[in-house]
């Protein structure tokens, strides 16, 4: 099934997330895996009629996640890779989505673009070196009540948001480290291939 | 949020999977945590109309993802313990869930009372001595291309699940193991609680 | 440091086991990692006079490790693969070893050739078909209270393993799963890749 | 096997480290695991004449081990609470050793106690809020080339611990994170019991 099949079939319906990960193109781009695709939509917590601004893009896999669980909402991908802006586009394309915005630009500085409060959910991936200021500049972005997902690799990375978002104005703070073995057949015995470990952390922007 | 002010804002919406455990009744029952919820309604692949069978549906929350993904269709829940009726009866109730059936039985032995080929999927949980028997019975409980997933605790079960859905009639087989540690705060400090690791262990039934 | 200058430092000392991976010379073979030689070498309780048979040796990096720590005893390796042979022969070599009795042949047909219950200690790597033939016939290599210590990575050798010695003439059985994550150095970043999770199981031959 | 018999065989023996657990004893303080020591002593490098100091000694388990691979040195257990400084001495006396100094004291305010340069190997447990203090305060205490060891199950002192290890004077950086599941039999079944993961990290002293 191609991608635009699978976007005949899925849209407007209700899908569960953690698509296949072969339904997505993704050139040499890392992309999220579907185990971890899966469960940082469980953690937003999404709705119909949310706007997701995704920081980070990559692939744009958690982007289509997200766009296909939010059709009266949308989707703001924000990426500056160019090949990597290329795959959301596609992906994007790919699914038939109609609700996503592919903004190239850098956070937090291009963040002056959006509307203050405007998102909803805001989806934190990759290692880059703004994270502390990503998520200093995130309360400003989001709408009260609002929820950020982080998905991080590195050590430094997962300690820098979970220092952010246990203190005010965070609440409902949790951090989940996500290990996955992947049954691969060798004849007729099942190993297991391990997908390295990824944190996802998650907060709620208090009520104003 | 209570299980029906849940219910009321989820009622009819796209959902993610992977909902809060502690939006579920649970009493001494063990309940198949967030994470594993989530991972298994992604890999059930469900859609808007299916009818799904949740094998030994314990406290009934894969019951209730199930039955908020599938607002088209309708899932019954077969269980043979009590008290865990009660559990899924309530947090049936409390989602205000209309289409879920709940059924008192063991299986395979009360599989006799079902339509054959009337489910699209299977969800099996539990460890119970019978679930070889229950997997060779299940190419006549699907319908052509439908799909089981396991979810599965032990070693034996899961080599057993493993070995019955790598042959016909079954095709796409996969197996994951899923290992969660949930971060503790201990002051400023993050500690890492390790749940139980889990299989899941899918493949679909060939068309006819 | 090269293996002979490990071998001249380590030679006649007590060492903890689970020596670095880049001292042992490896080519194309899978290699025990460290992690798990470690491991192993605890859950066999090596004592110094103990006469140790390694099947399916490898690289021969368990049979070093098992000769380093039994001075007054001797390692058997068998092996049936010519490469391996060849590397087992060169890290024993490496390390100085002149208690290793490198042997080509299979288990459990080439059982044949040793002693009755002429070993203390027996390690089983590798996923060759006959393990199961291999676990009924090592009660009779075994002196009574030895030892058996398996390592698998796949799950339907580990649950063939884990039944077999859980029965008579088996005590003291245990069971570990290990999951190793190792820190890569990513600018100032730490990321970790996670090697294939293995388990090691173990039983006690009861005394006659 | 109690402890004393235990050490009757085990006295100036080459041992491998990772003792089974219930040959300590313990009290209400926790112990660092079978696996986690086995590991431990693996990355320490331990040579039999080397003098170690274990700083937050515990139960004083690793302790044990390491005076046991240090026949023809000495390790030094520093520990602030009473409690465990009485399981760290009946741990040493059950075990017979006599190469153990028990000090009572805080790290690092009481490193002043000790002669600068005086220990080939230091292992660092708990997750006191000085961590950074004493590692800063380590390469005065470790002989040219020594090696430090820390266990961490926290986020936080992990980064702390890693960030420190990575720059000079501290070379050859290693981190690993372990996770441990136990096989519990459940009747003919094996189930698993994870532990919680936990993160060793280790550097060597440049040399002068």
């Amino acid at each position: 099934m191609t991608g635009s099949a699978a976007a005949r079939e899925r849209r407007s319906a209700p899908v569960p997330p953690g698509l296949p990960d072969e339904l997505f193109a993704r050139g040499a781009v890392p992309m999220t895996k579907r185990e971890v695709r899966a469960l940082t939509m469980a953690i937003a917590e999404l709705r119909p009629a949310h706007r997701v601004l995704d920081i980070g893009a990559g692939t744009g896999s958690l982007t289509v996640e997200a766009a296909l669980l939010c059709p009266k909402g949308a989707v703001t991908a924000l990426e500056r890779d160019g090949d990597a802006l290329q795959l959301v586009a596609e992906n994007v394309m790919g699914f038939g989505l109609t609700n996503v915005d592919v903004v190239e630009g850098v956070a937090p500085a291009d963040f002056a673009g959006f509307e203050p409060h405007s998102f909803d959910r805001v989806l934190v991936g990759g290692s880059g070196g703004d994270l502390e200021d990503i998520l200093d500049r995130l309360p400003g972005l989001l709408a009260p009540g609002g929820r950020v997902v982080c998905n991080t690799a590195c050590l430094e990375t997962t300690a820098a948001v979970a220092a952010a978002l246990r203190c005010a104005p965070w609440e409902g703070f949790t951090c989940s480290q996500i290990s996955v073995a992947r049954g691969v057949p060798a004849g007729r015995l099942l190993r297991f291939e391990a997908l390295n470990p990824v944190w996802l952390t998650s907060a709620r922007l208090e009520d104003a």
